[in-house]
């Protein structure tokens, strides 16, 4: 473990939790800490009782490569309150983009199979030629540049693409790592080498305290697609990846869905909790209907509030221009919010960081202003749409006026 | 009654459900609906089986008082799908604007006691003047005027008010009606009028149809106040009016927090239901945080979504100005697509709407963009986003591009 004992204490404290409940937790793998051992950041704890943390997804495509507007994005969405940083290129230079963005001082994730295709592709034209080496090859040297966690989409295997490929889904995978995998393992009719050499992958990055992000890659890409026998079998296979992870002593979460409909919420991550036996738990989204693209970001957070409040502990952000494009920086910082919205939410579910919201609330109550935007998620938007029109009293606002009800 | 059996069939057709178990739930009071017998709109049913309406909230306030633009925002909320408007001026000359509203083609919903207390607040330059015939003169007028359901503050009474000024609630009475009442209950020591002479008032609205929706002027105004002694005693009492209003043959619905925390929403709901005999459920909100100002439309759509989920019939929005500012119009835009997400989230979670997701997935499966389009809360917007940039192929995004999981 990178971890010291000083680092636990300042985490502890942090997250306002017992030291050794702490402690115990990381030992279980109910926590994980995010952390490279090449790296020089504060380590960011999740699960267990922490508070939901949030990640933000950016990365250049195929369309649209423009490094620095990536960086942008990324310092945008730390601004905003992101507790993570996933890099999804597939797309310009990525490995460019990667030490740029190892140099900023928060945990960055990557999907390294995005790498080896996309290598493969600009090689030979098609993702059909990846020779597996090829990936191992990128999850090593990504491991020794100082990525903090992966997703490993080592569940989609020969068994459990059967089942997907004899359901009736209608949206099939949407899984971008997941549908790589599905096409190549369809042509070659090979094993998933993810999966087969799971081992191997575990030996590459354990001495550097890559953290391995169980991928779901075949999540429901629909609500009408949600928890079925797809989607449940890859999870219990999940479960027991998490369990060779432990005893490879390499730290392990679990991704989960993606489009599920509200009431089926509490019933994944029970069923997560229970089959990955406490393993944290990074959910997308999860959205809660088909019809809100422009602002899935919200269905996002009402969906991710839920999760969270039943025992998702990391929310992966959605933006408003999910399904639609690449986002900009103003939808980065739009999706960050709507998740930390969710998380906090959550974790005041959870009877956690509730003083906050008493400091807004006394804060309120006093109609003292200044005071109220100093524990708002976003002060500087407050304090903006406030200005847009000045009250004629400056104690109250432009929507009651004299009728303030505080006043 | 004065809506046909016509009405009914064309009401069961649009919401899915069975004609005849239609009238048992109007019948029993389990759905109102809404609509002034003076006029001419499409009835709008609220509770029991129907879908979950929203209700978007506009009016002039002492500070900014422009009755076209109110007019606009009515209009915009009703293009981005509310089901209903209430207007809540407290400024600017108010008979007029109701008028105008009252052209619009959907349900208006008022708070008559704003009306009586600025207009006291004009003649004598303090609400502690306030005539108690004044307010039953305003109900009578906006009764005879079309205006097809009030909010009426009856619970708070001498006994509840004693209650709440017992607590030791961080934000007090933050219900504008409440606040108003309290301070000229405080000054005159007499008993609530709306409360005293409620058998008078549903008199005075019966034969309009005026739909009476019961004001929850003790709701909590921060999480940190939620239910506690006062709100829960005000709910009770409320539940007593609902059995007079249905004795009388009026039509009742009750108004709803507010600020709750996610985990107290649930339980909140079941409440209501129980204490007031199955009454459709208005709320406001819930917003689940007090630190997402300038964002509480989502911090709205969470609780929203998770009270209708369990059985809230009608969200009343809140758009991104809440607690800042009189919200423009495009404020008023945000708050009713926000509202109309976790409306139809909990709808899909009670099994209805599901239809238009499965459109959507289809759609998206097939990569037809115009047809996706059709079917999305907002055509328009998700039009723009995909189309701010243009993607290579037009099959596909800019998101993924060539690496389209769909593709």
């Amino acid at each position: 473990m990178n971890i010291t004992a000083q680092d636990i204490k300042t985490i502890a404290e942090r997250e306002g939790v017992d030291r050794e409940a702490l402690q115990k937790a990381i030992a279980s793998g109910r926590v994980i800490i995010l952390k490279n051992a090449r790296r020089h950041i504060e380590p960011v704890p999740v699960g267990g009782d922490t508070t939901v943390k949030v990640n933000a997804n950016i990365g250049m495509s195929p369309e649209i490569a423009d490094e620095k507007k990536e960086v942008e994005k990324a310092k945008a969405a730390m601004k905003a309150g992101a507790d993570t940083i996933m890099d999804l290129s597939v797309g310009g230079d990525t490995w460019s983009l990667l030490k740029r963005l190892l140099k900023l001082e928060i945990p960055l994730g990557t999907v390294p199979v995005y790498e080896a295709a996309l290598d493969t592709v600009r090689r030979t034209g098609s993702i059909l030629d990846m020779e597996e080496d090829a990936l191992f090859n990128v999850i090593e040297r990504q491991a020794k540049m100082g990525v903090d966690f992966m997703t490993i989409h080592a569940g989609i295997t020969k068994k459990t693409l059967e089942t997907v490929d004899r359901s009736t889904r209608v949206t099939g995978i949407v899984s971008r790592g997941g549908s790589l995998l599905a096409r190549w393992m369809r042509h070659t009719e090979k094993e998933n080498p993810l999966y087969r050499d799971f081992h191997y992958l575990l030996e590459l990055i354990k001495d550097h305290h890559v953290v391995v992000s169980l991928g779901d890659a075949l999540r429901p890409g629909c609500i009408a697609d949600a928890t079925d026998r797809a989607q449940i079998e890859e999870l219990i296979l999940l479960g027991g990846l998490v369990e060779e992870c432990r005893r490879a002593g390499v730290g392990v979460m679990v991704e989960g869905p993606g489009h599920v409909p509200l009431n089926e919420i509490e019933a994944n991550v029970l069923l997560q909790k229970k089959v990955c036996k406490d393993a944290p738990f990074y959910v997308l989204g999860p959205i809660v209907t088909d019809i809100a693209a422009g602002y899935d970001h919200i269905a996002g957070a009402i969906g991710g509030a839920v999760a969270a409040m039943h025992g998702a502990d990391f929310l992966c952000y959605v933006t408003p221009s999910e399904h639609l494009a690449l986002p900009d920086v103003e939808d980065v910082r739009q999706g960050v919010i709507a998740s930390k919205i969710a998380a906090h939410a959550a974790d005041v579910a959870r009877g956690r960081g509730r003083h906050r919201d008493l400091q807004v609330a006394g804060a309120r109550a006093k109609l003292d202003w200044e005071e109220q935007f100093k524990h708002l998620l976003d002060p500087e938007r407050a304090c903006a749409v406030r200005g847009r029109r000045h009250p004629r009293d400056p104690r109250v606002c432009t929507m009651c006026g004299d009728f303030c009800s505080m006043k």
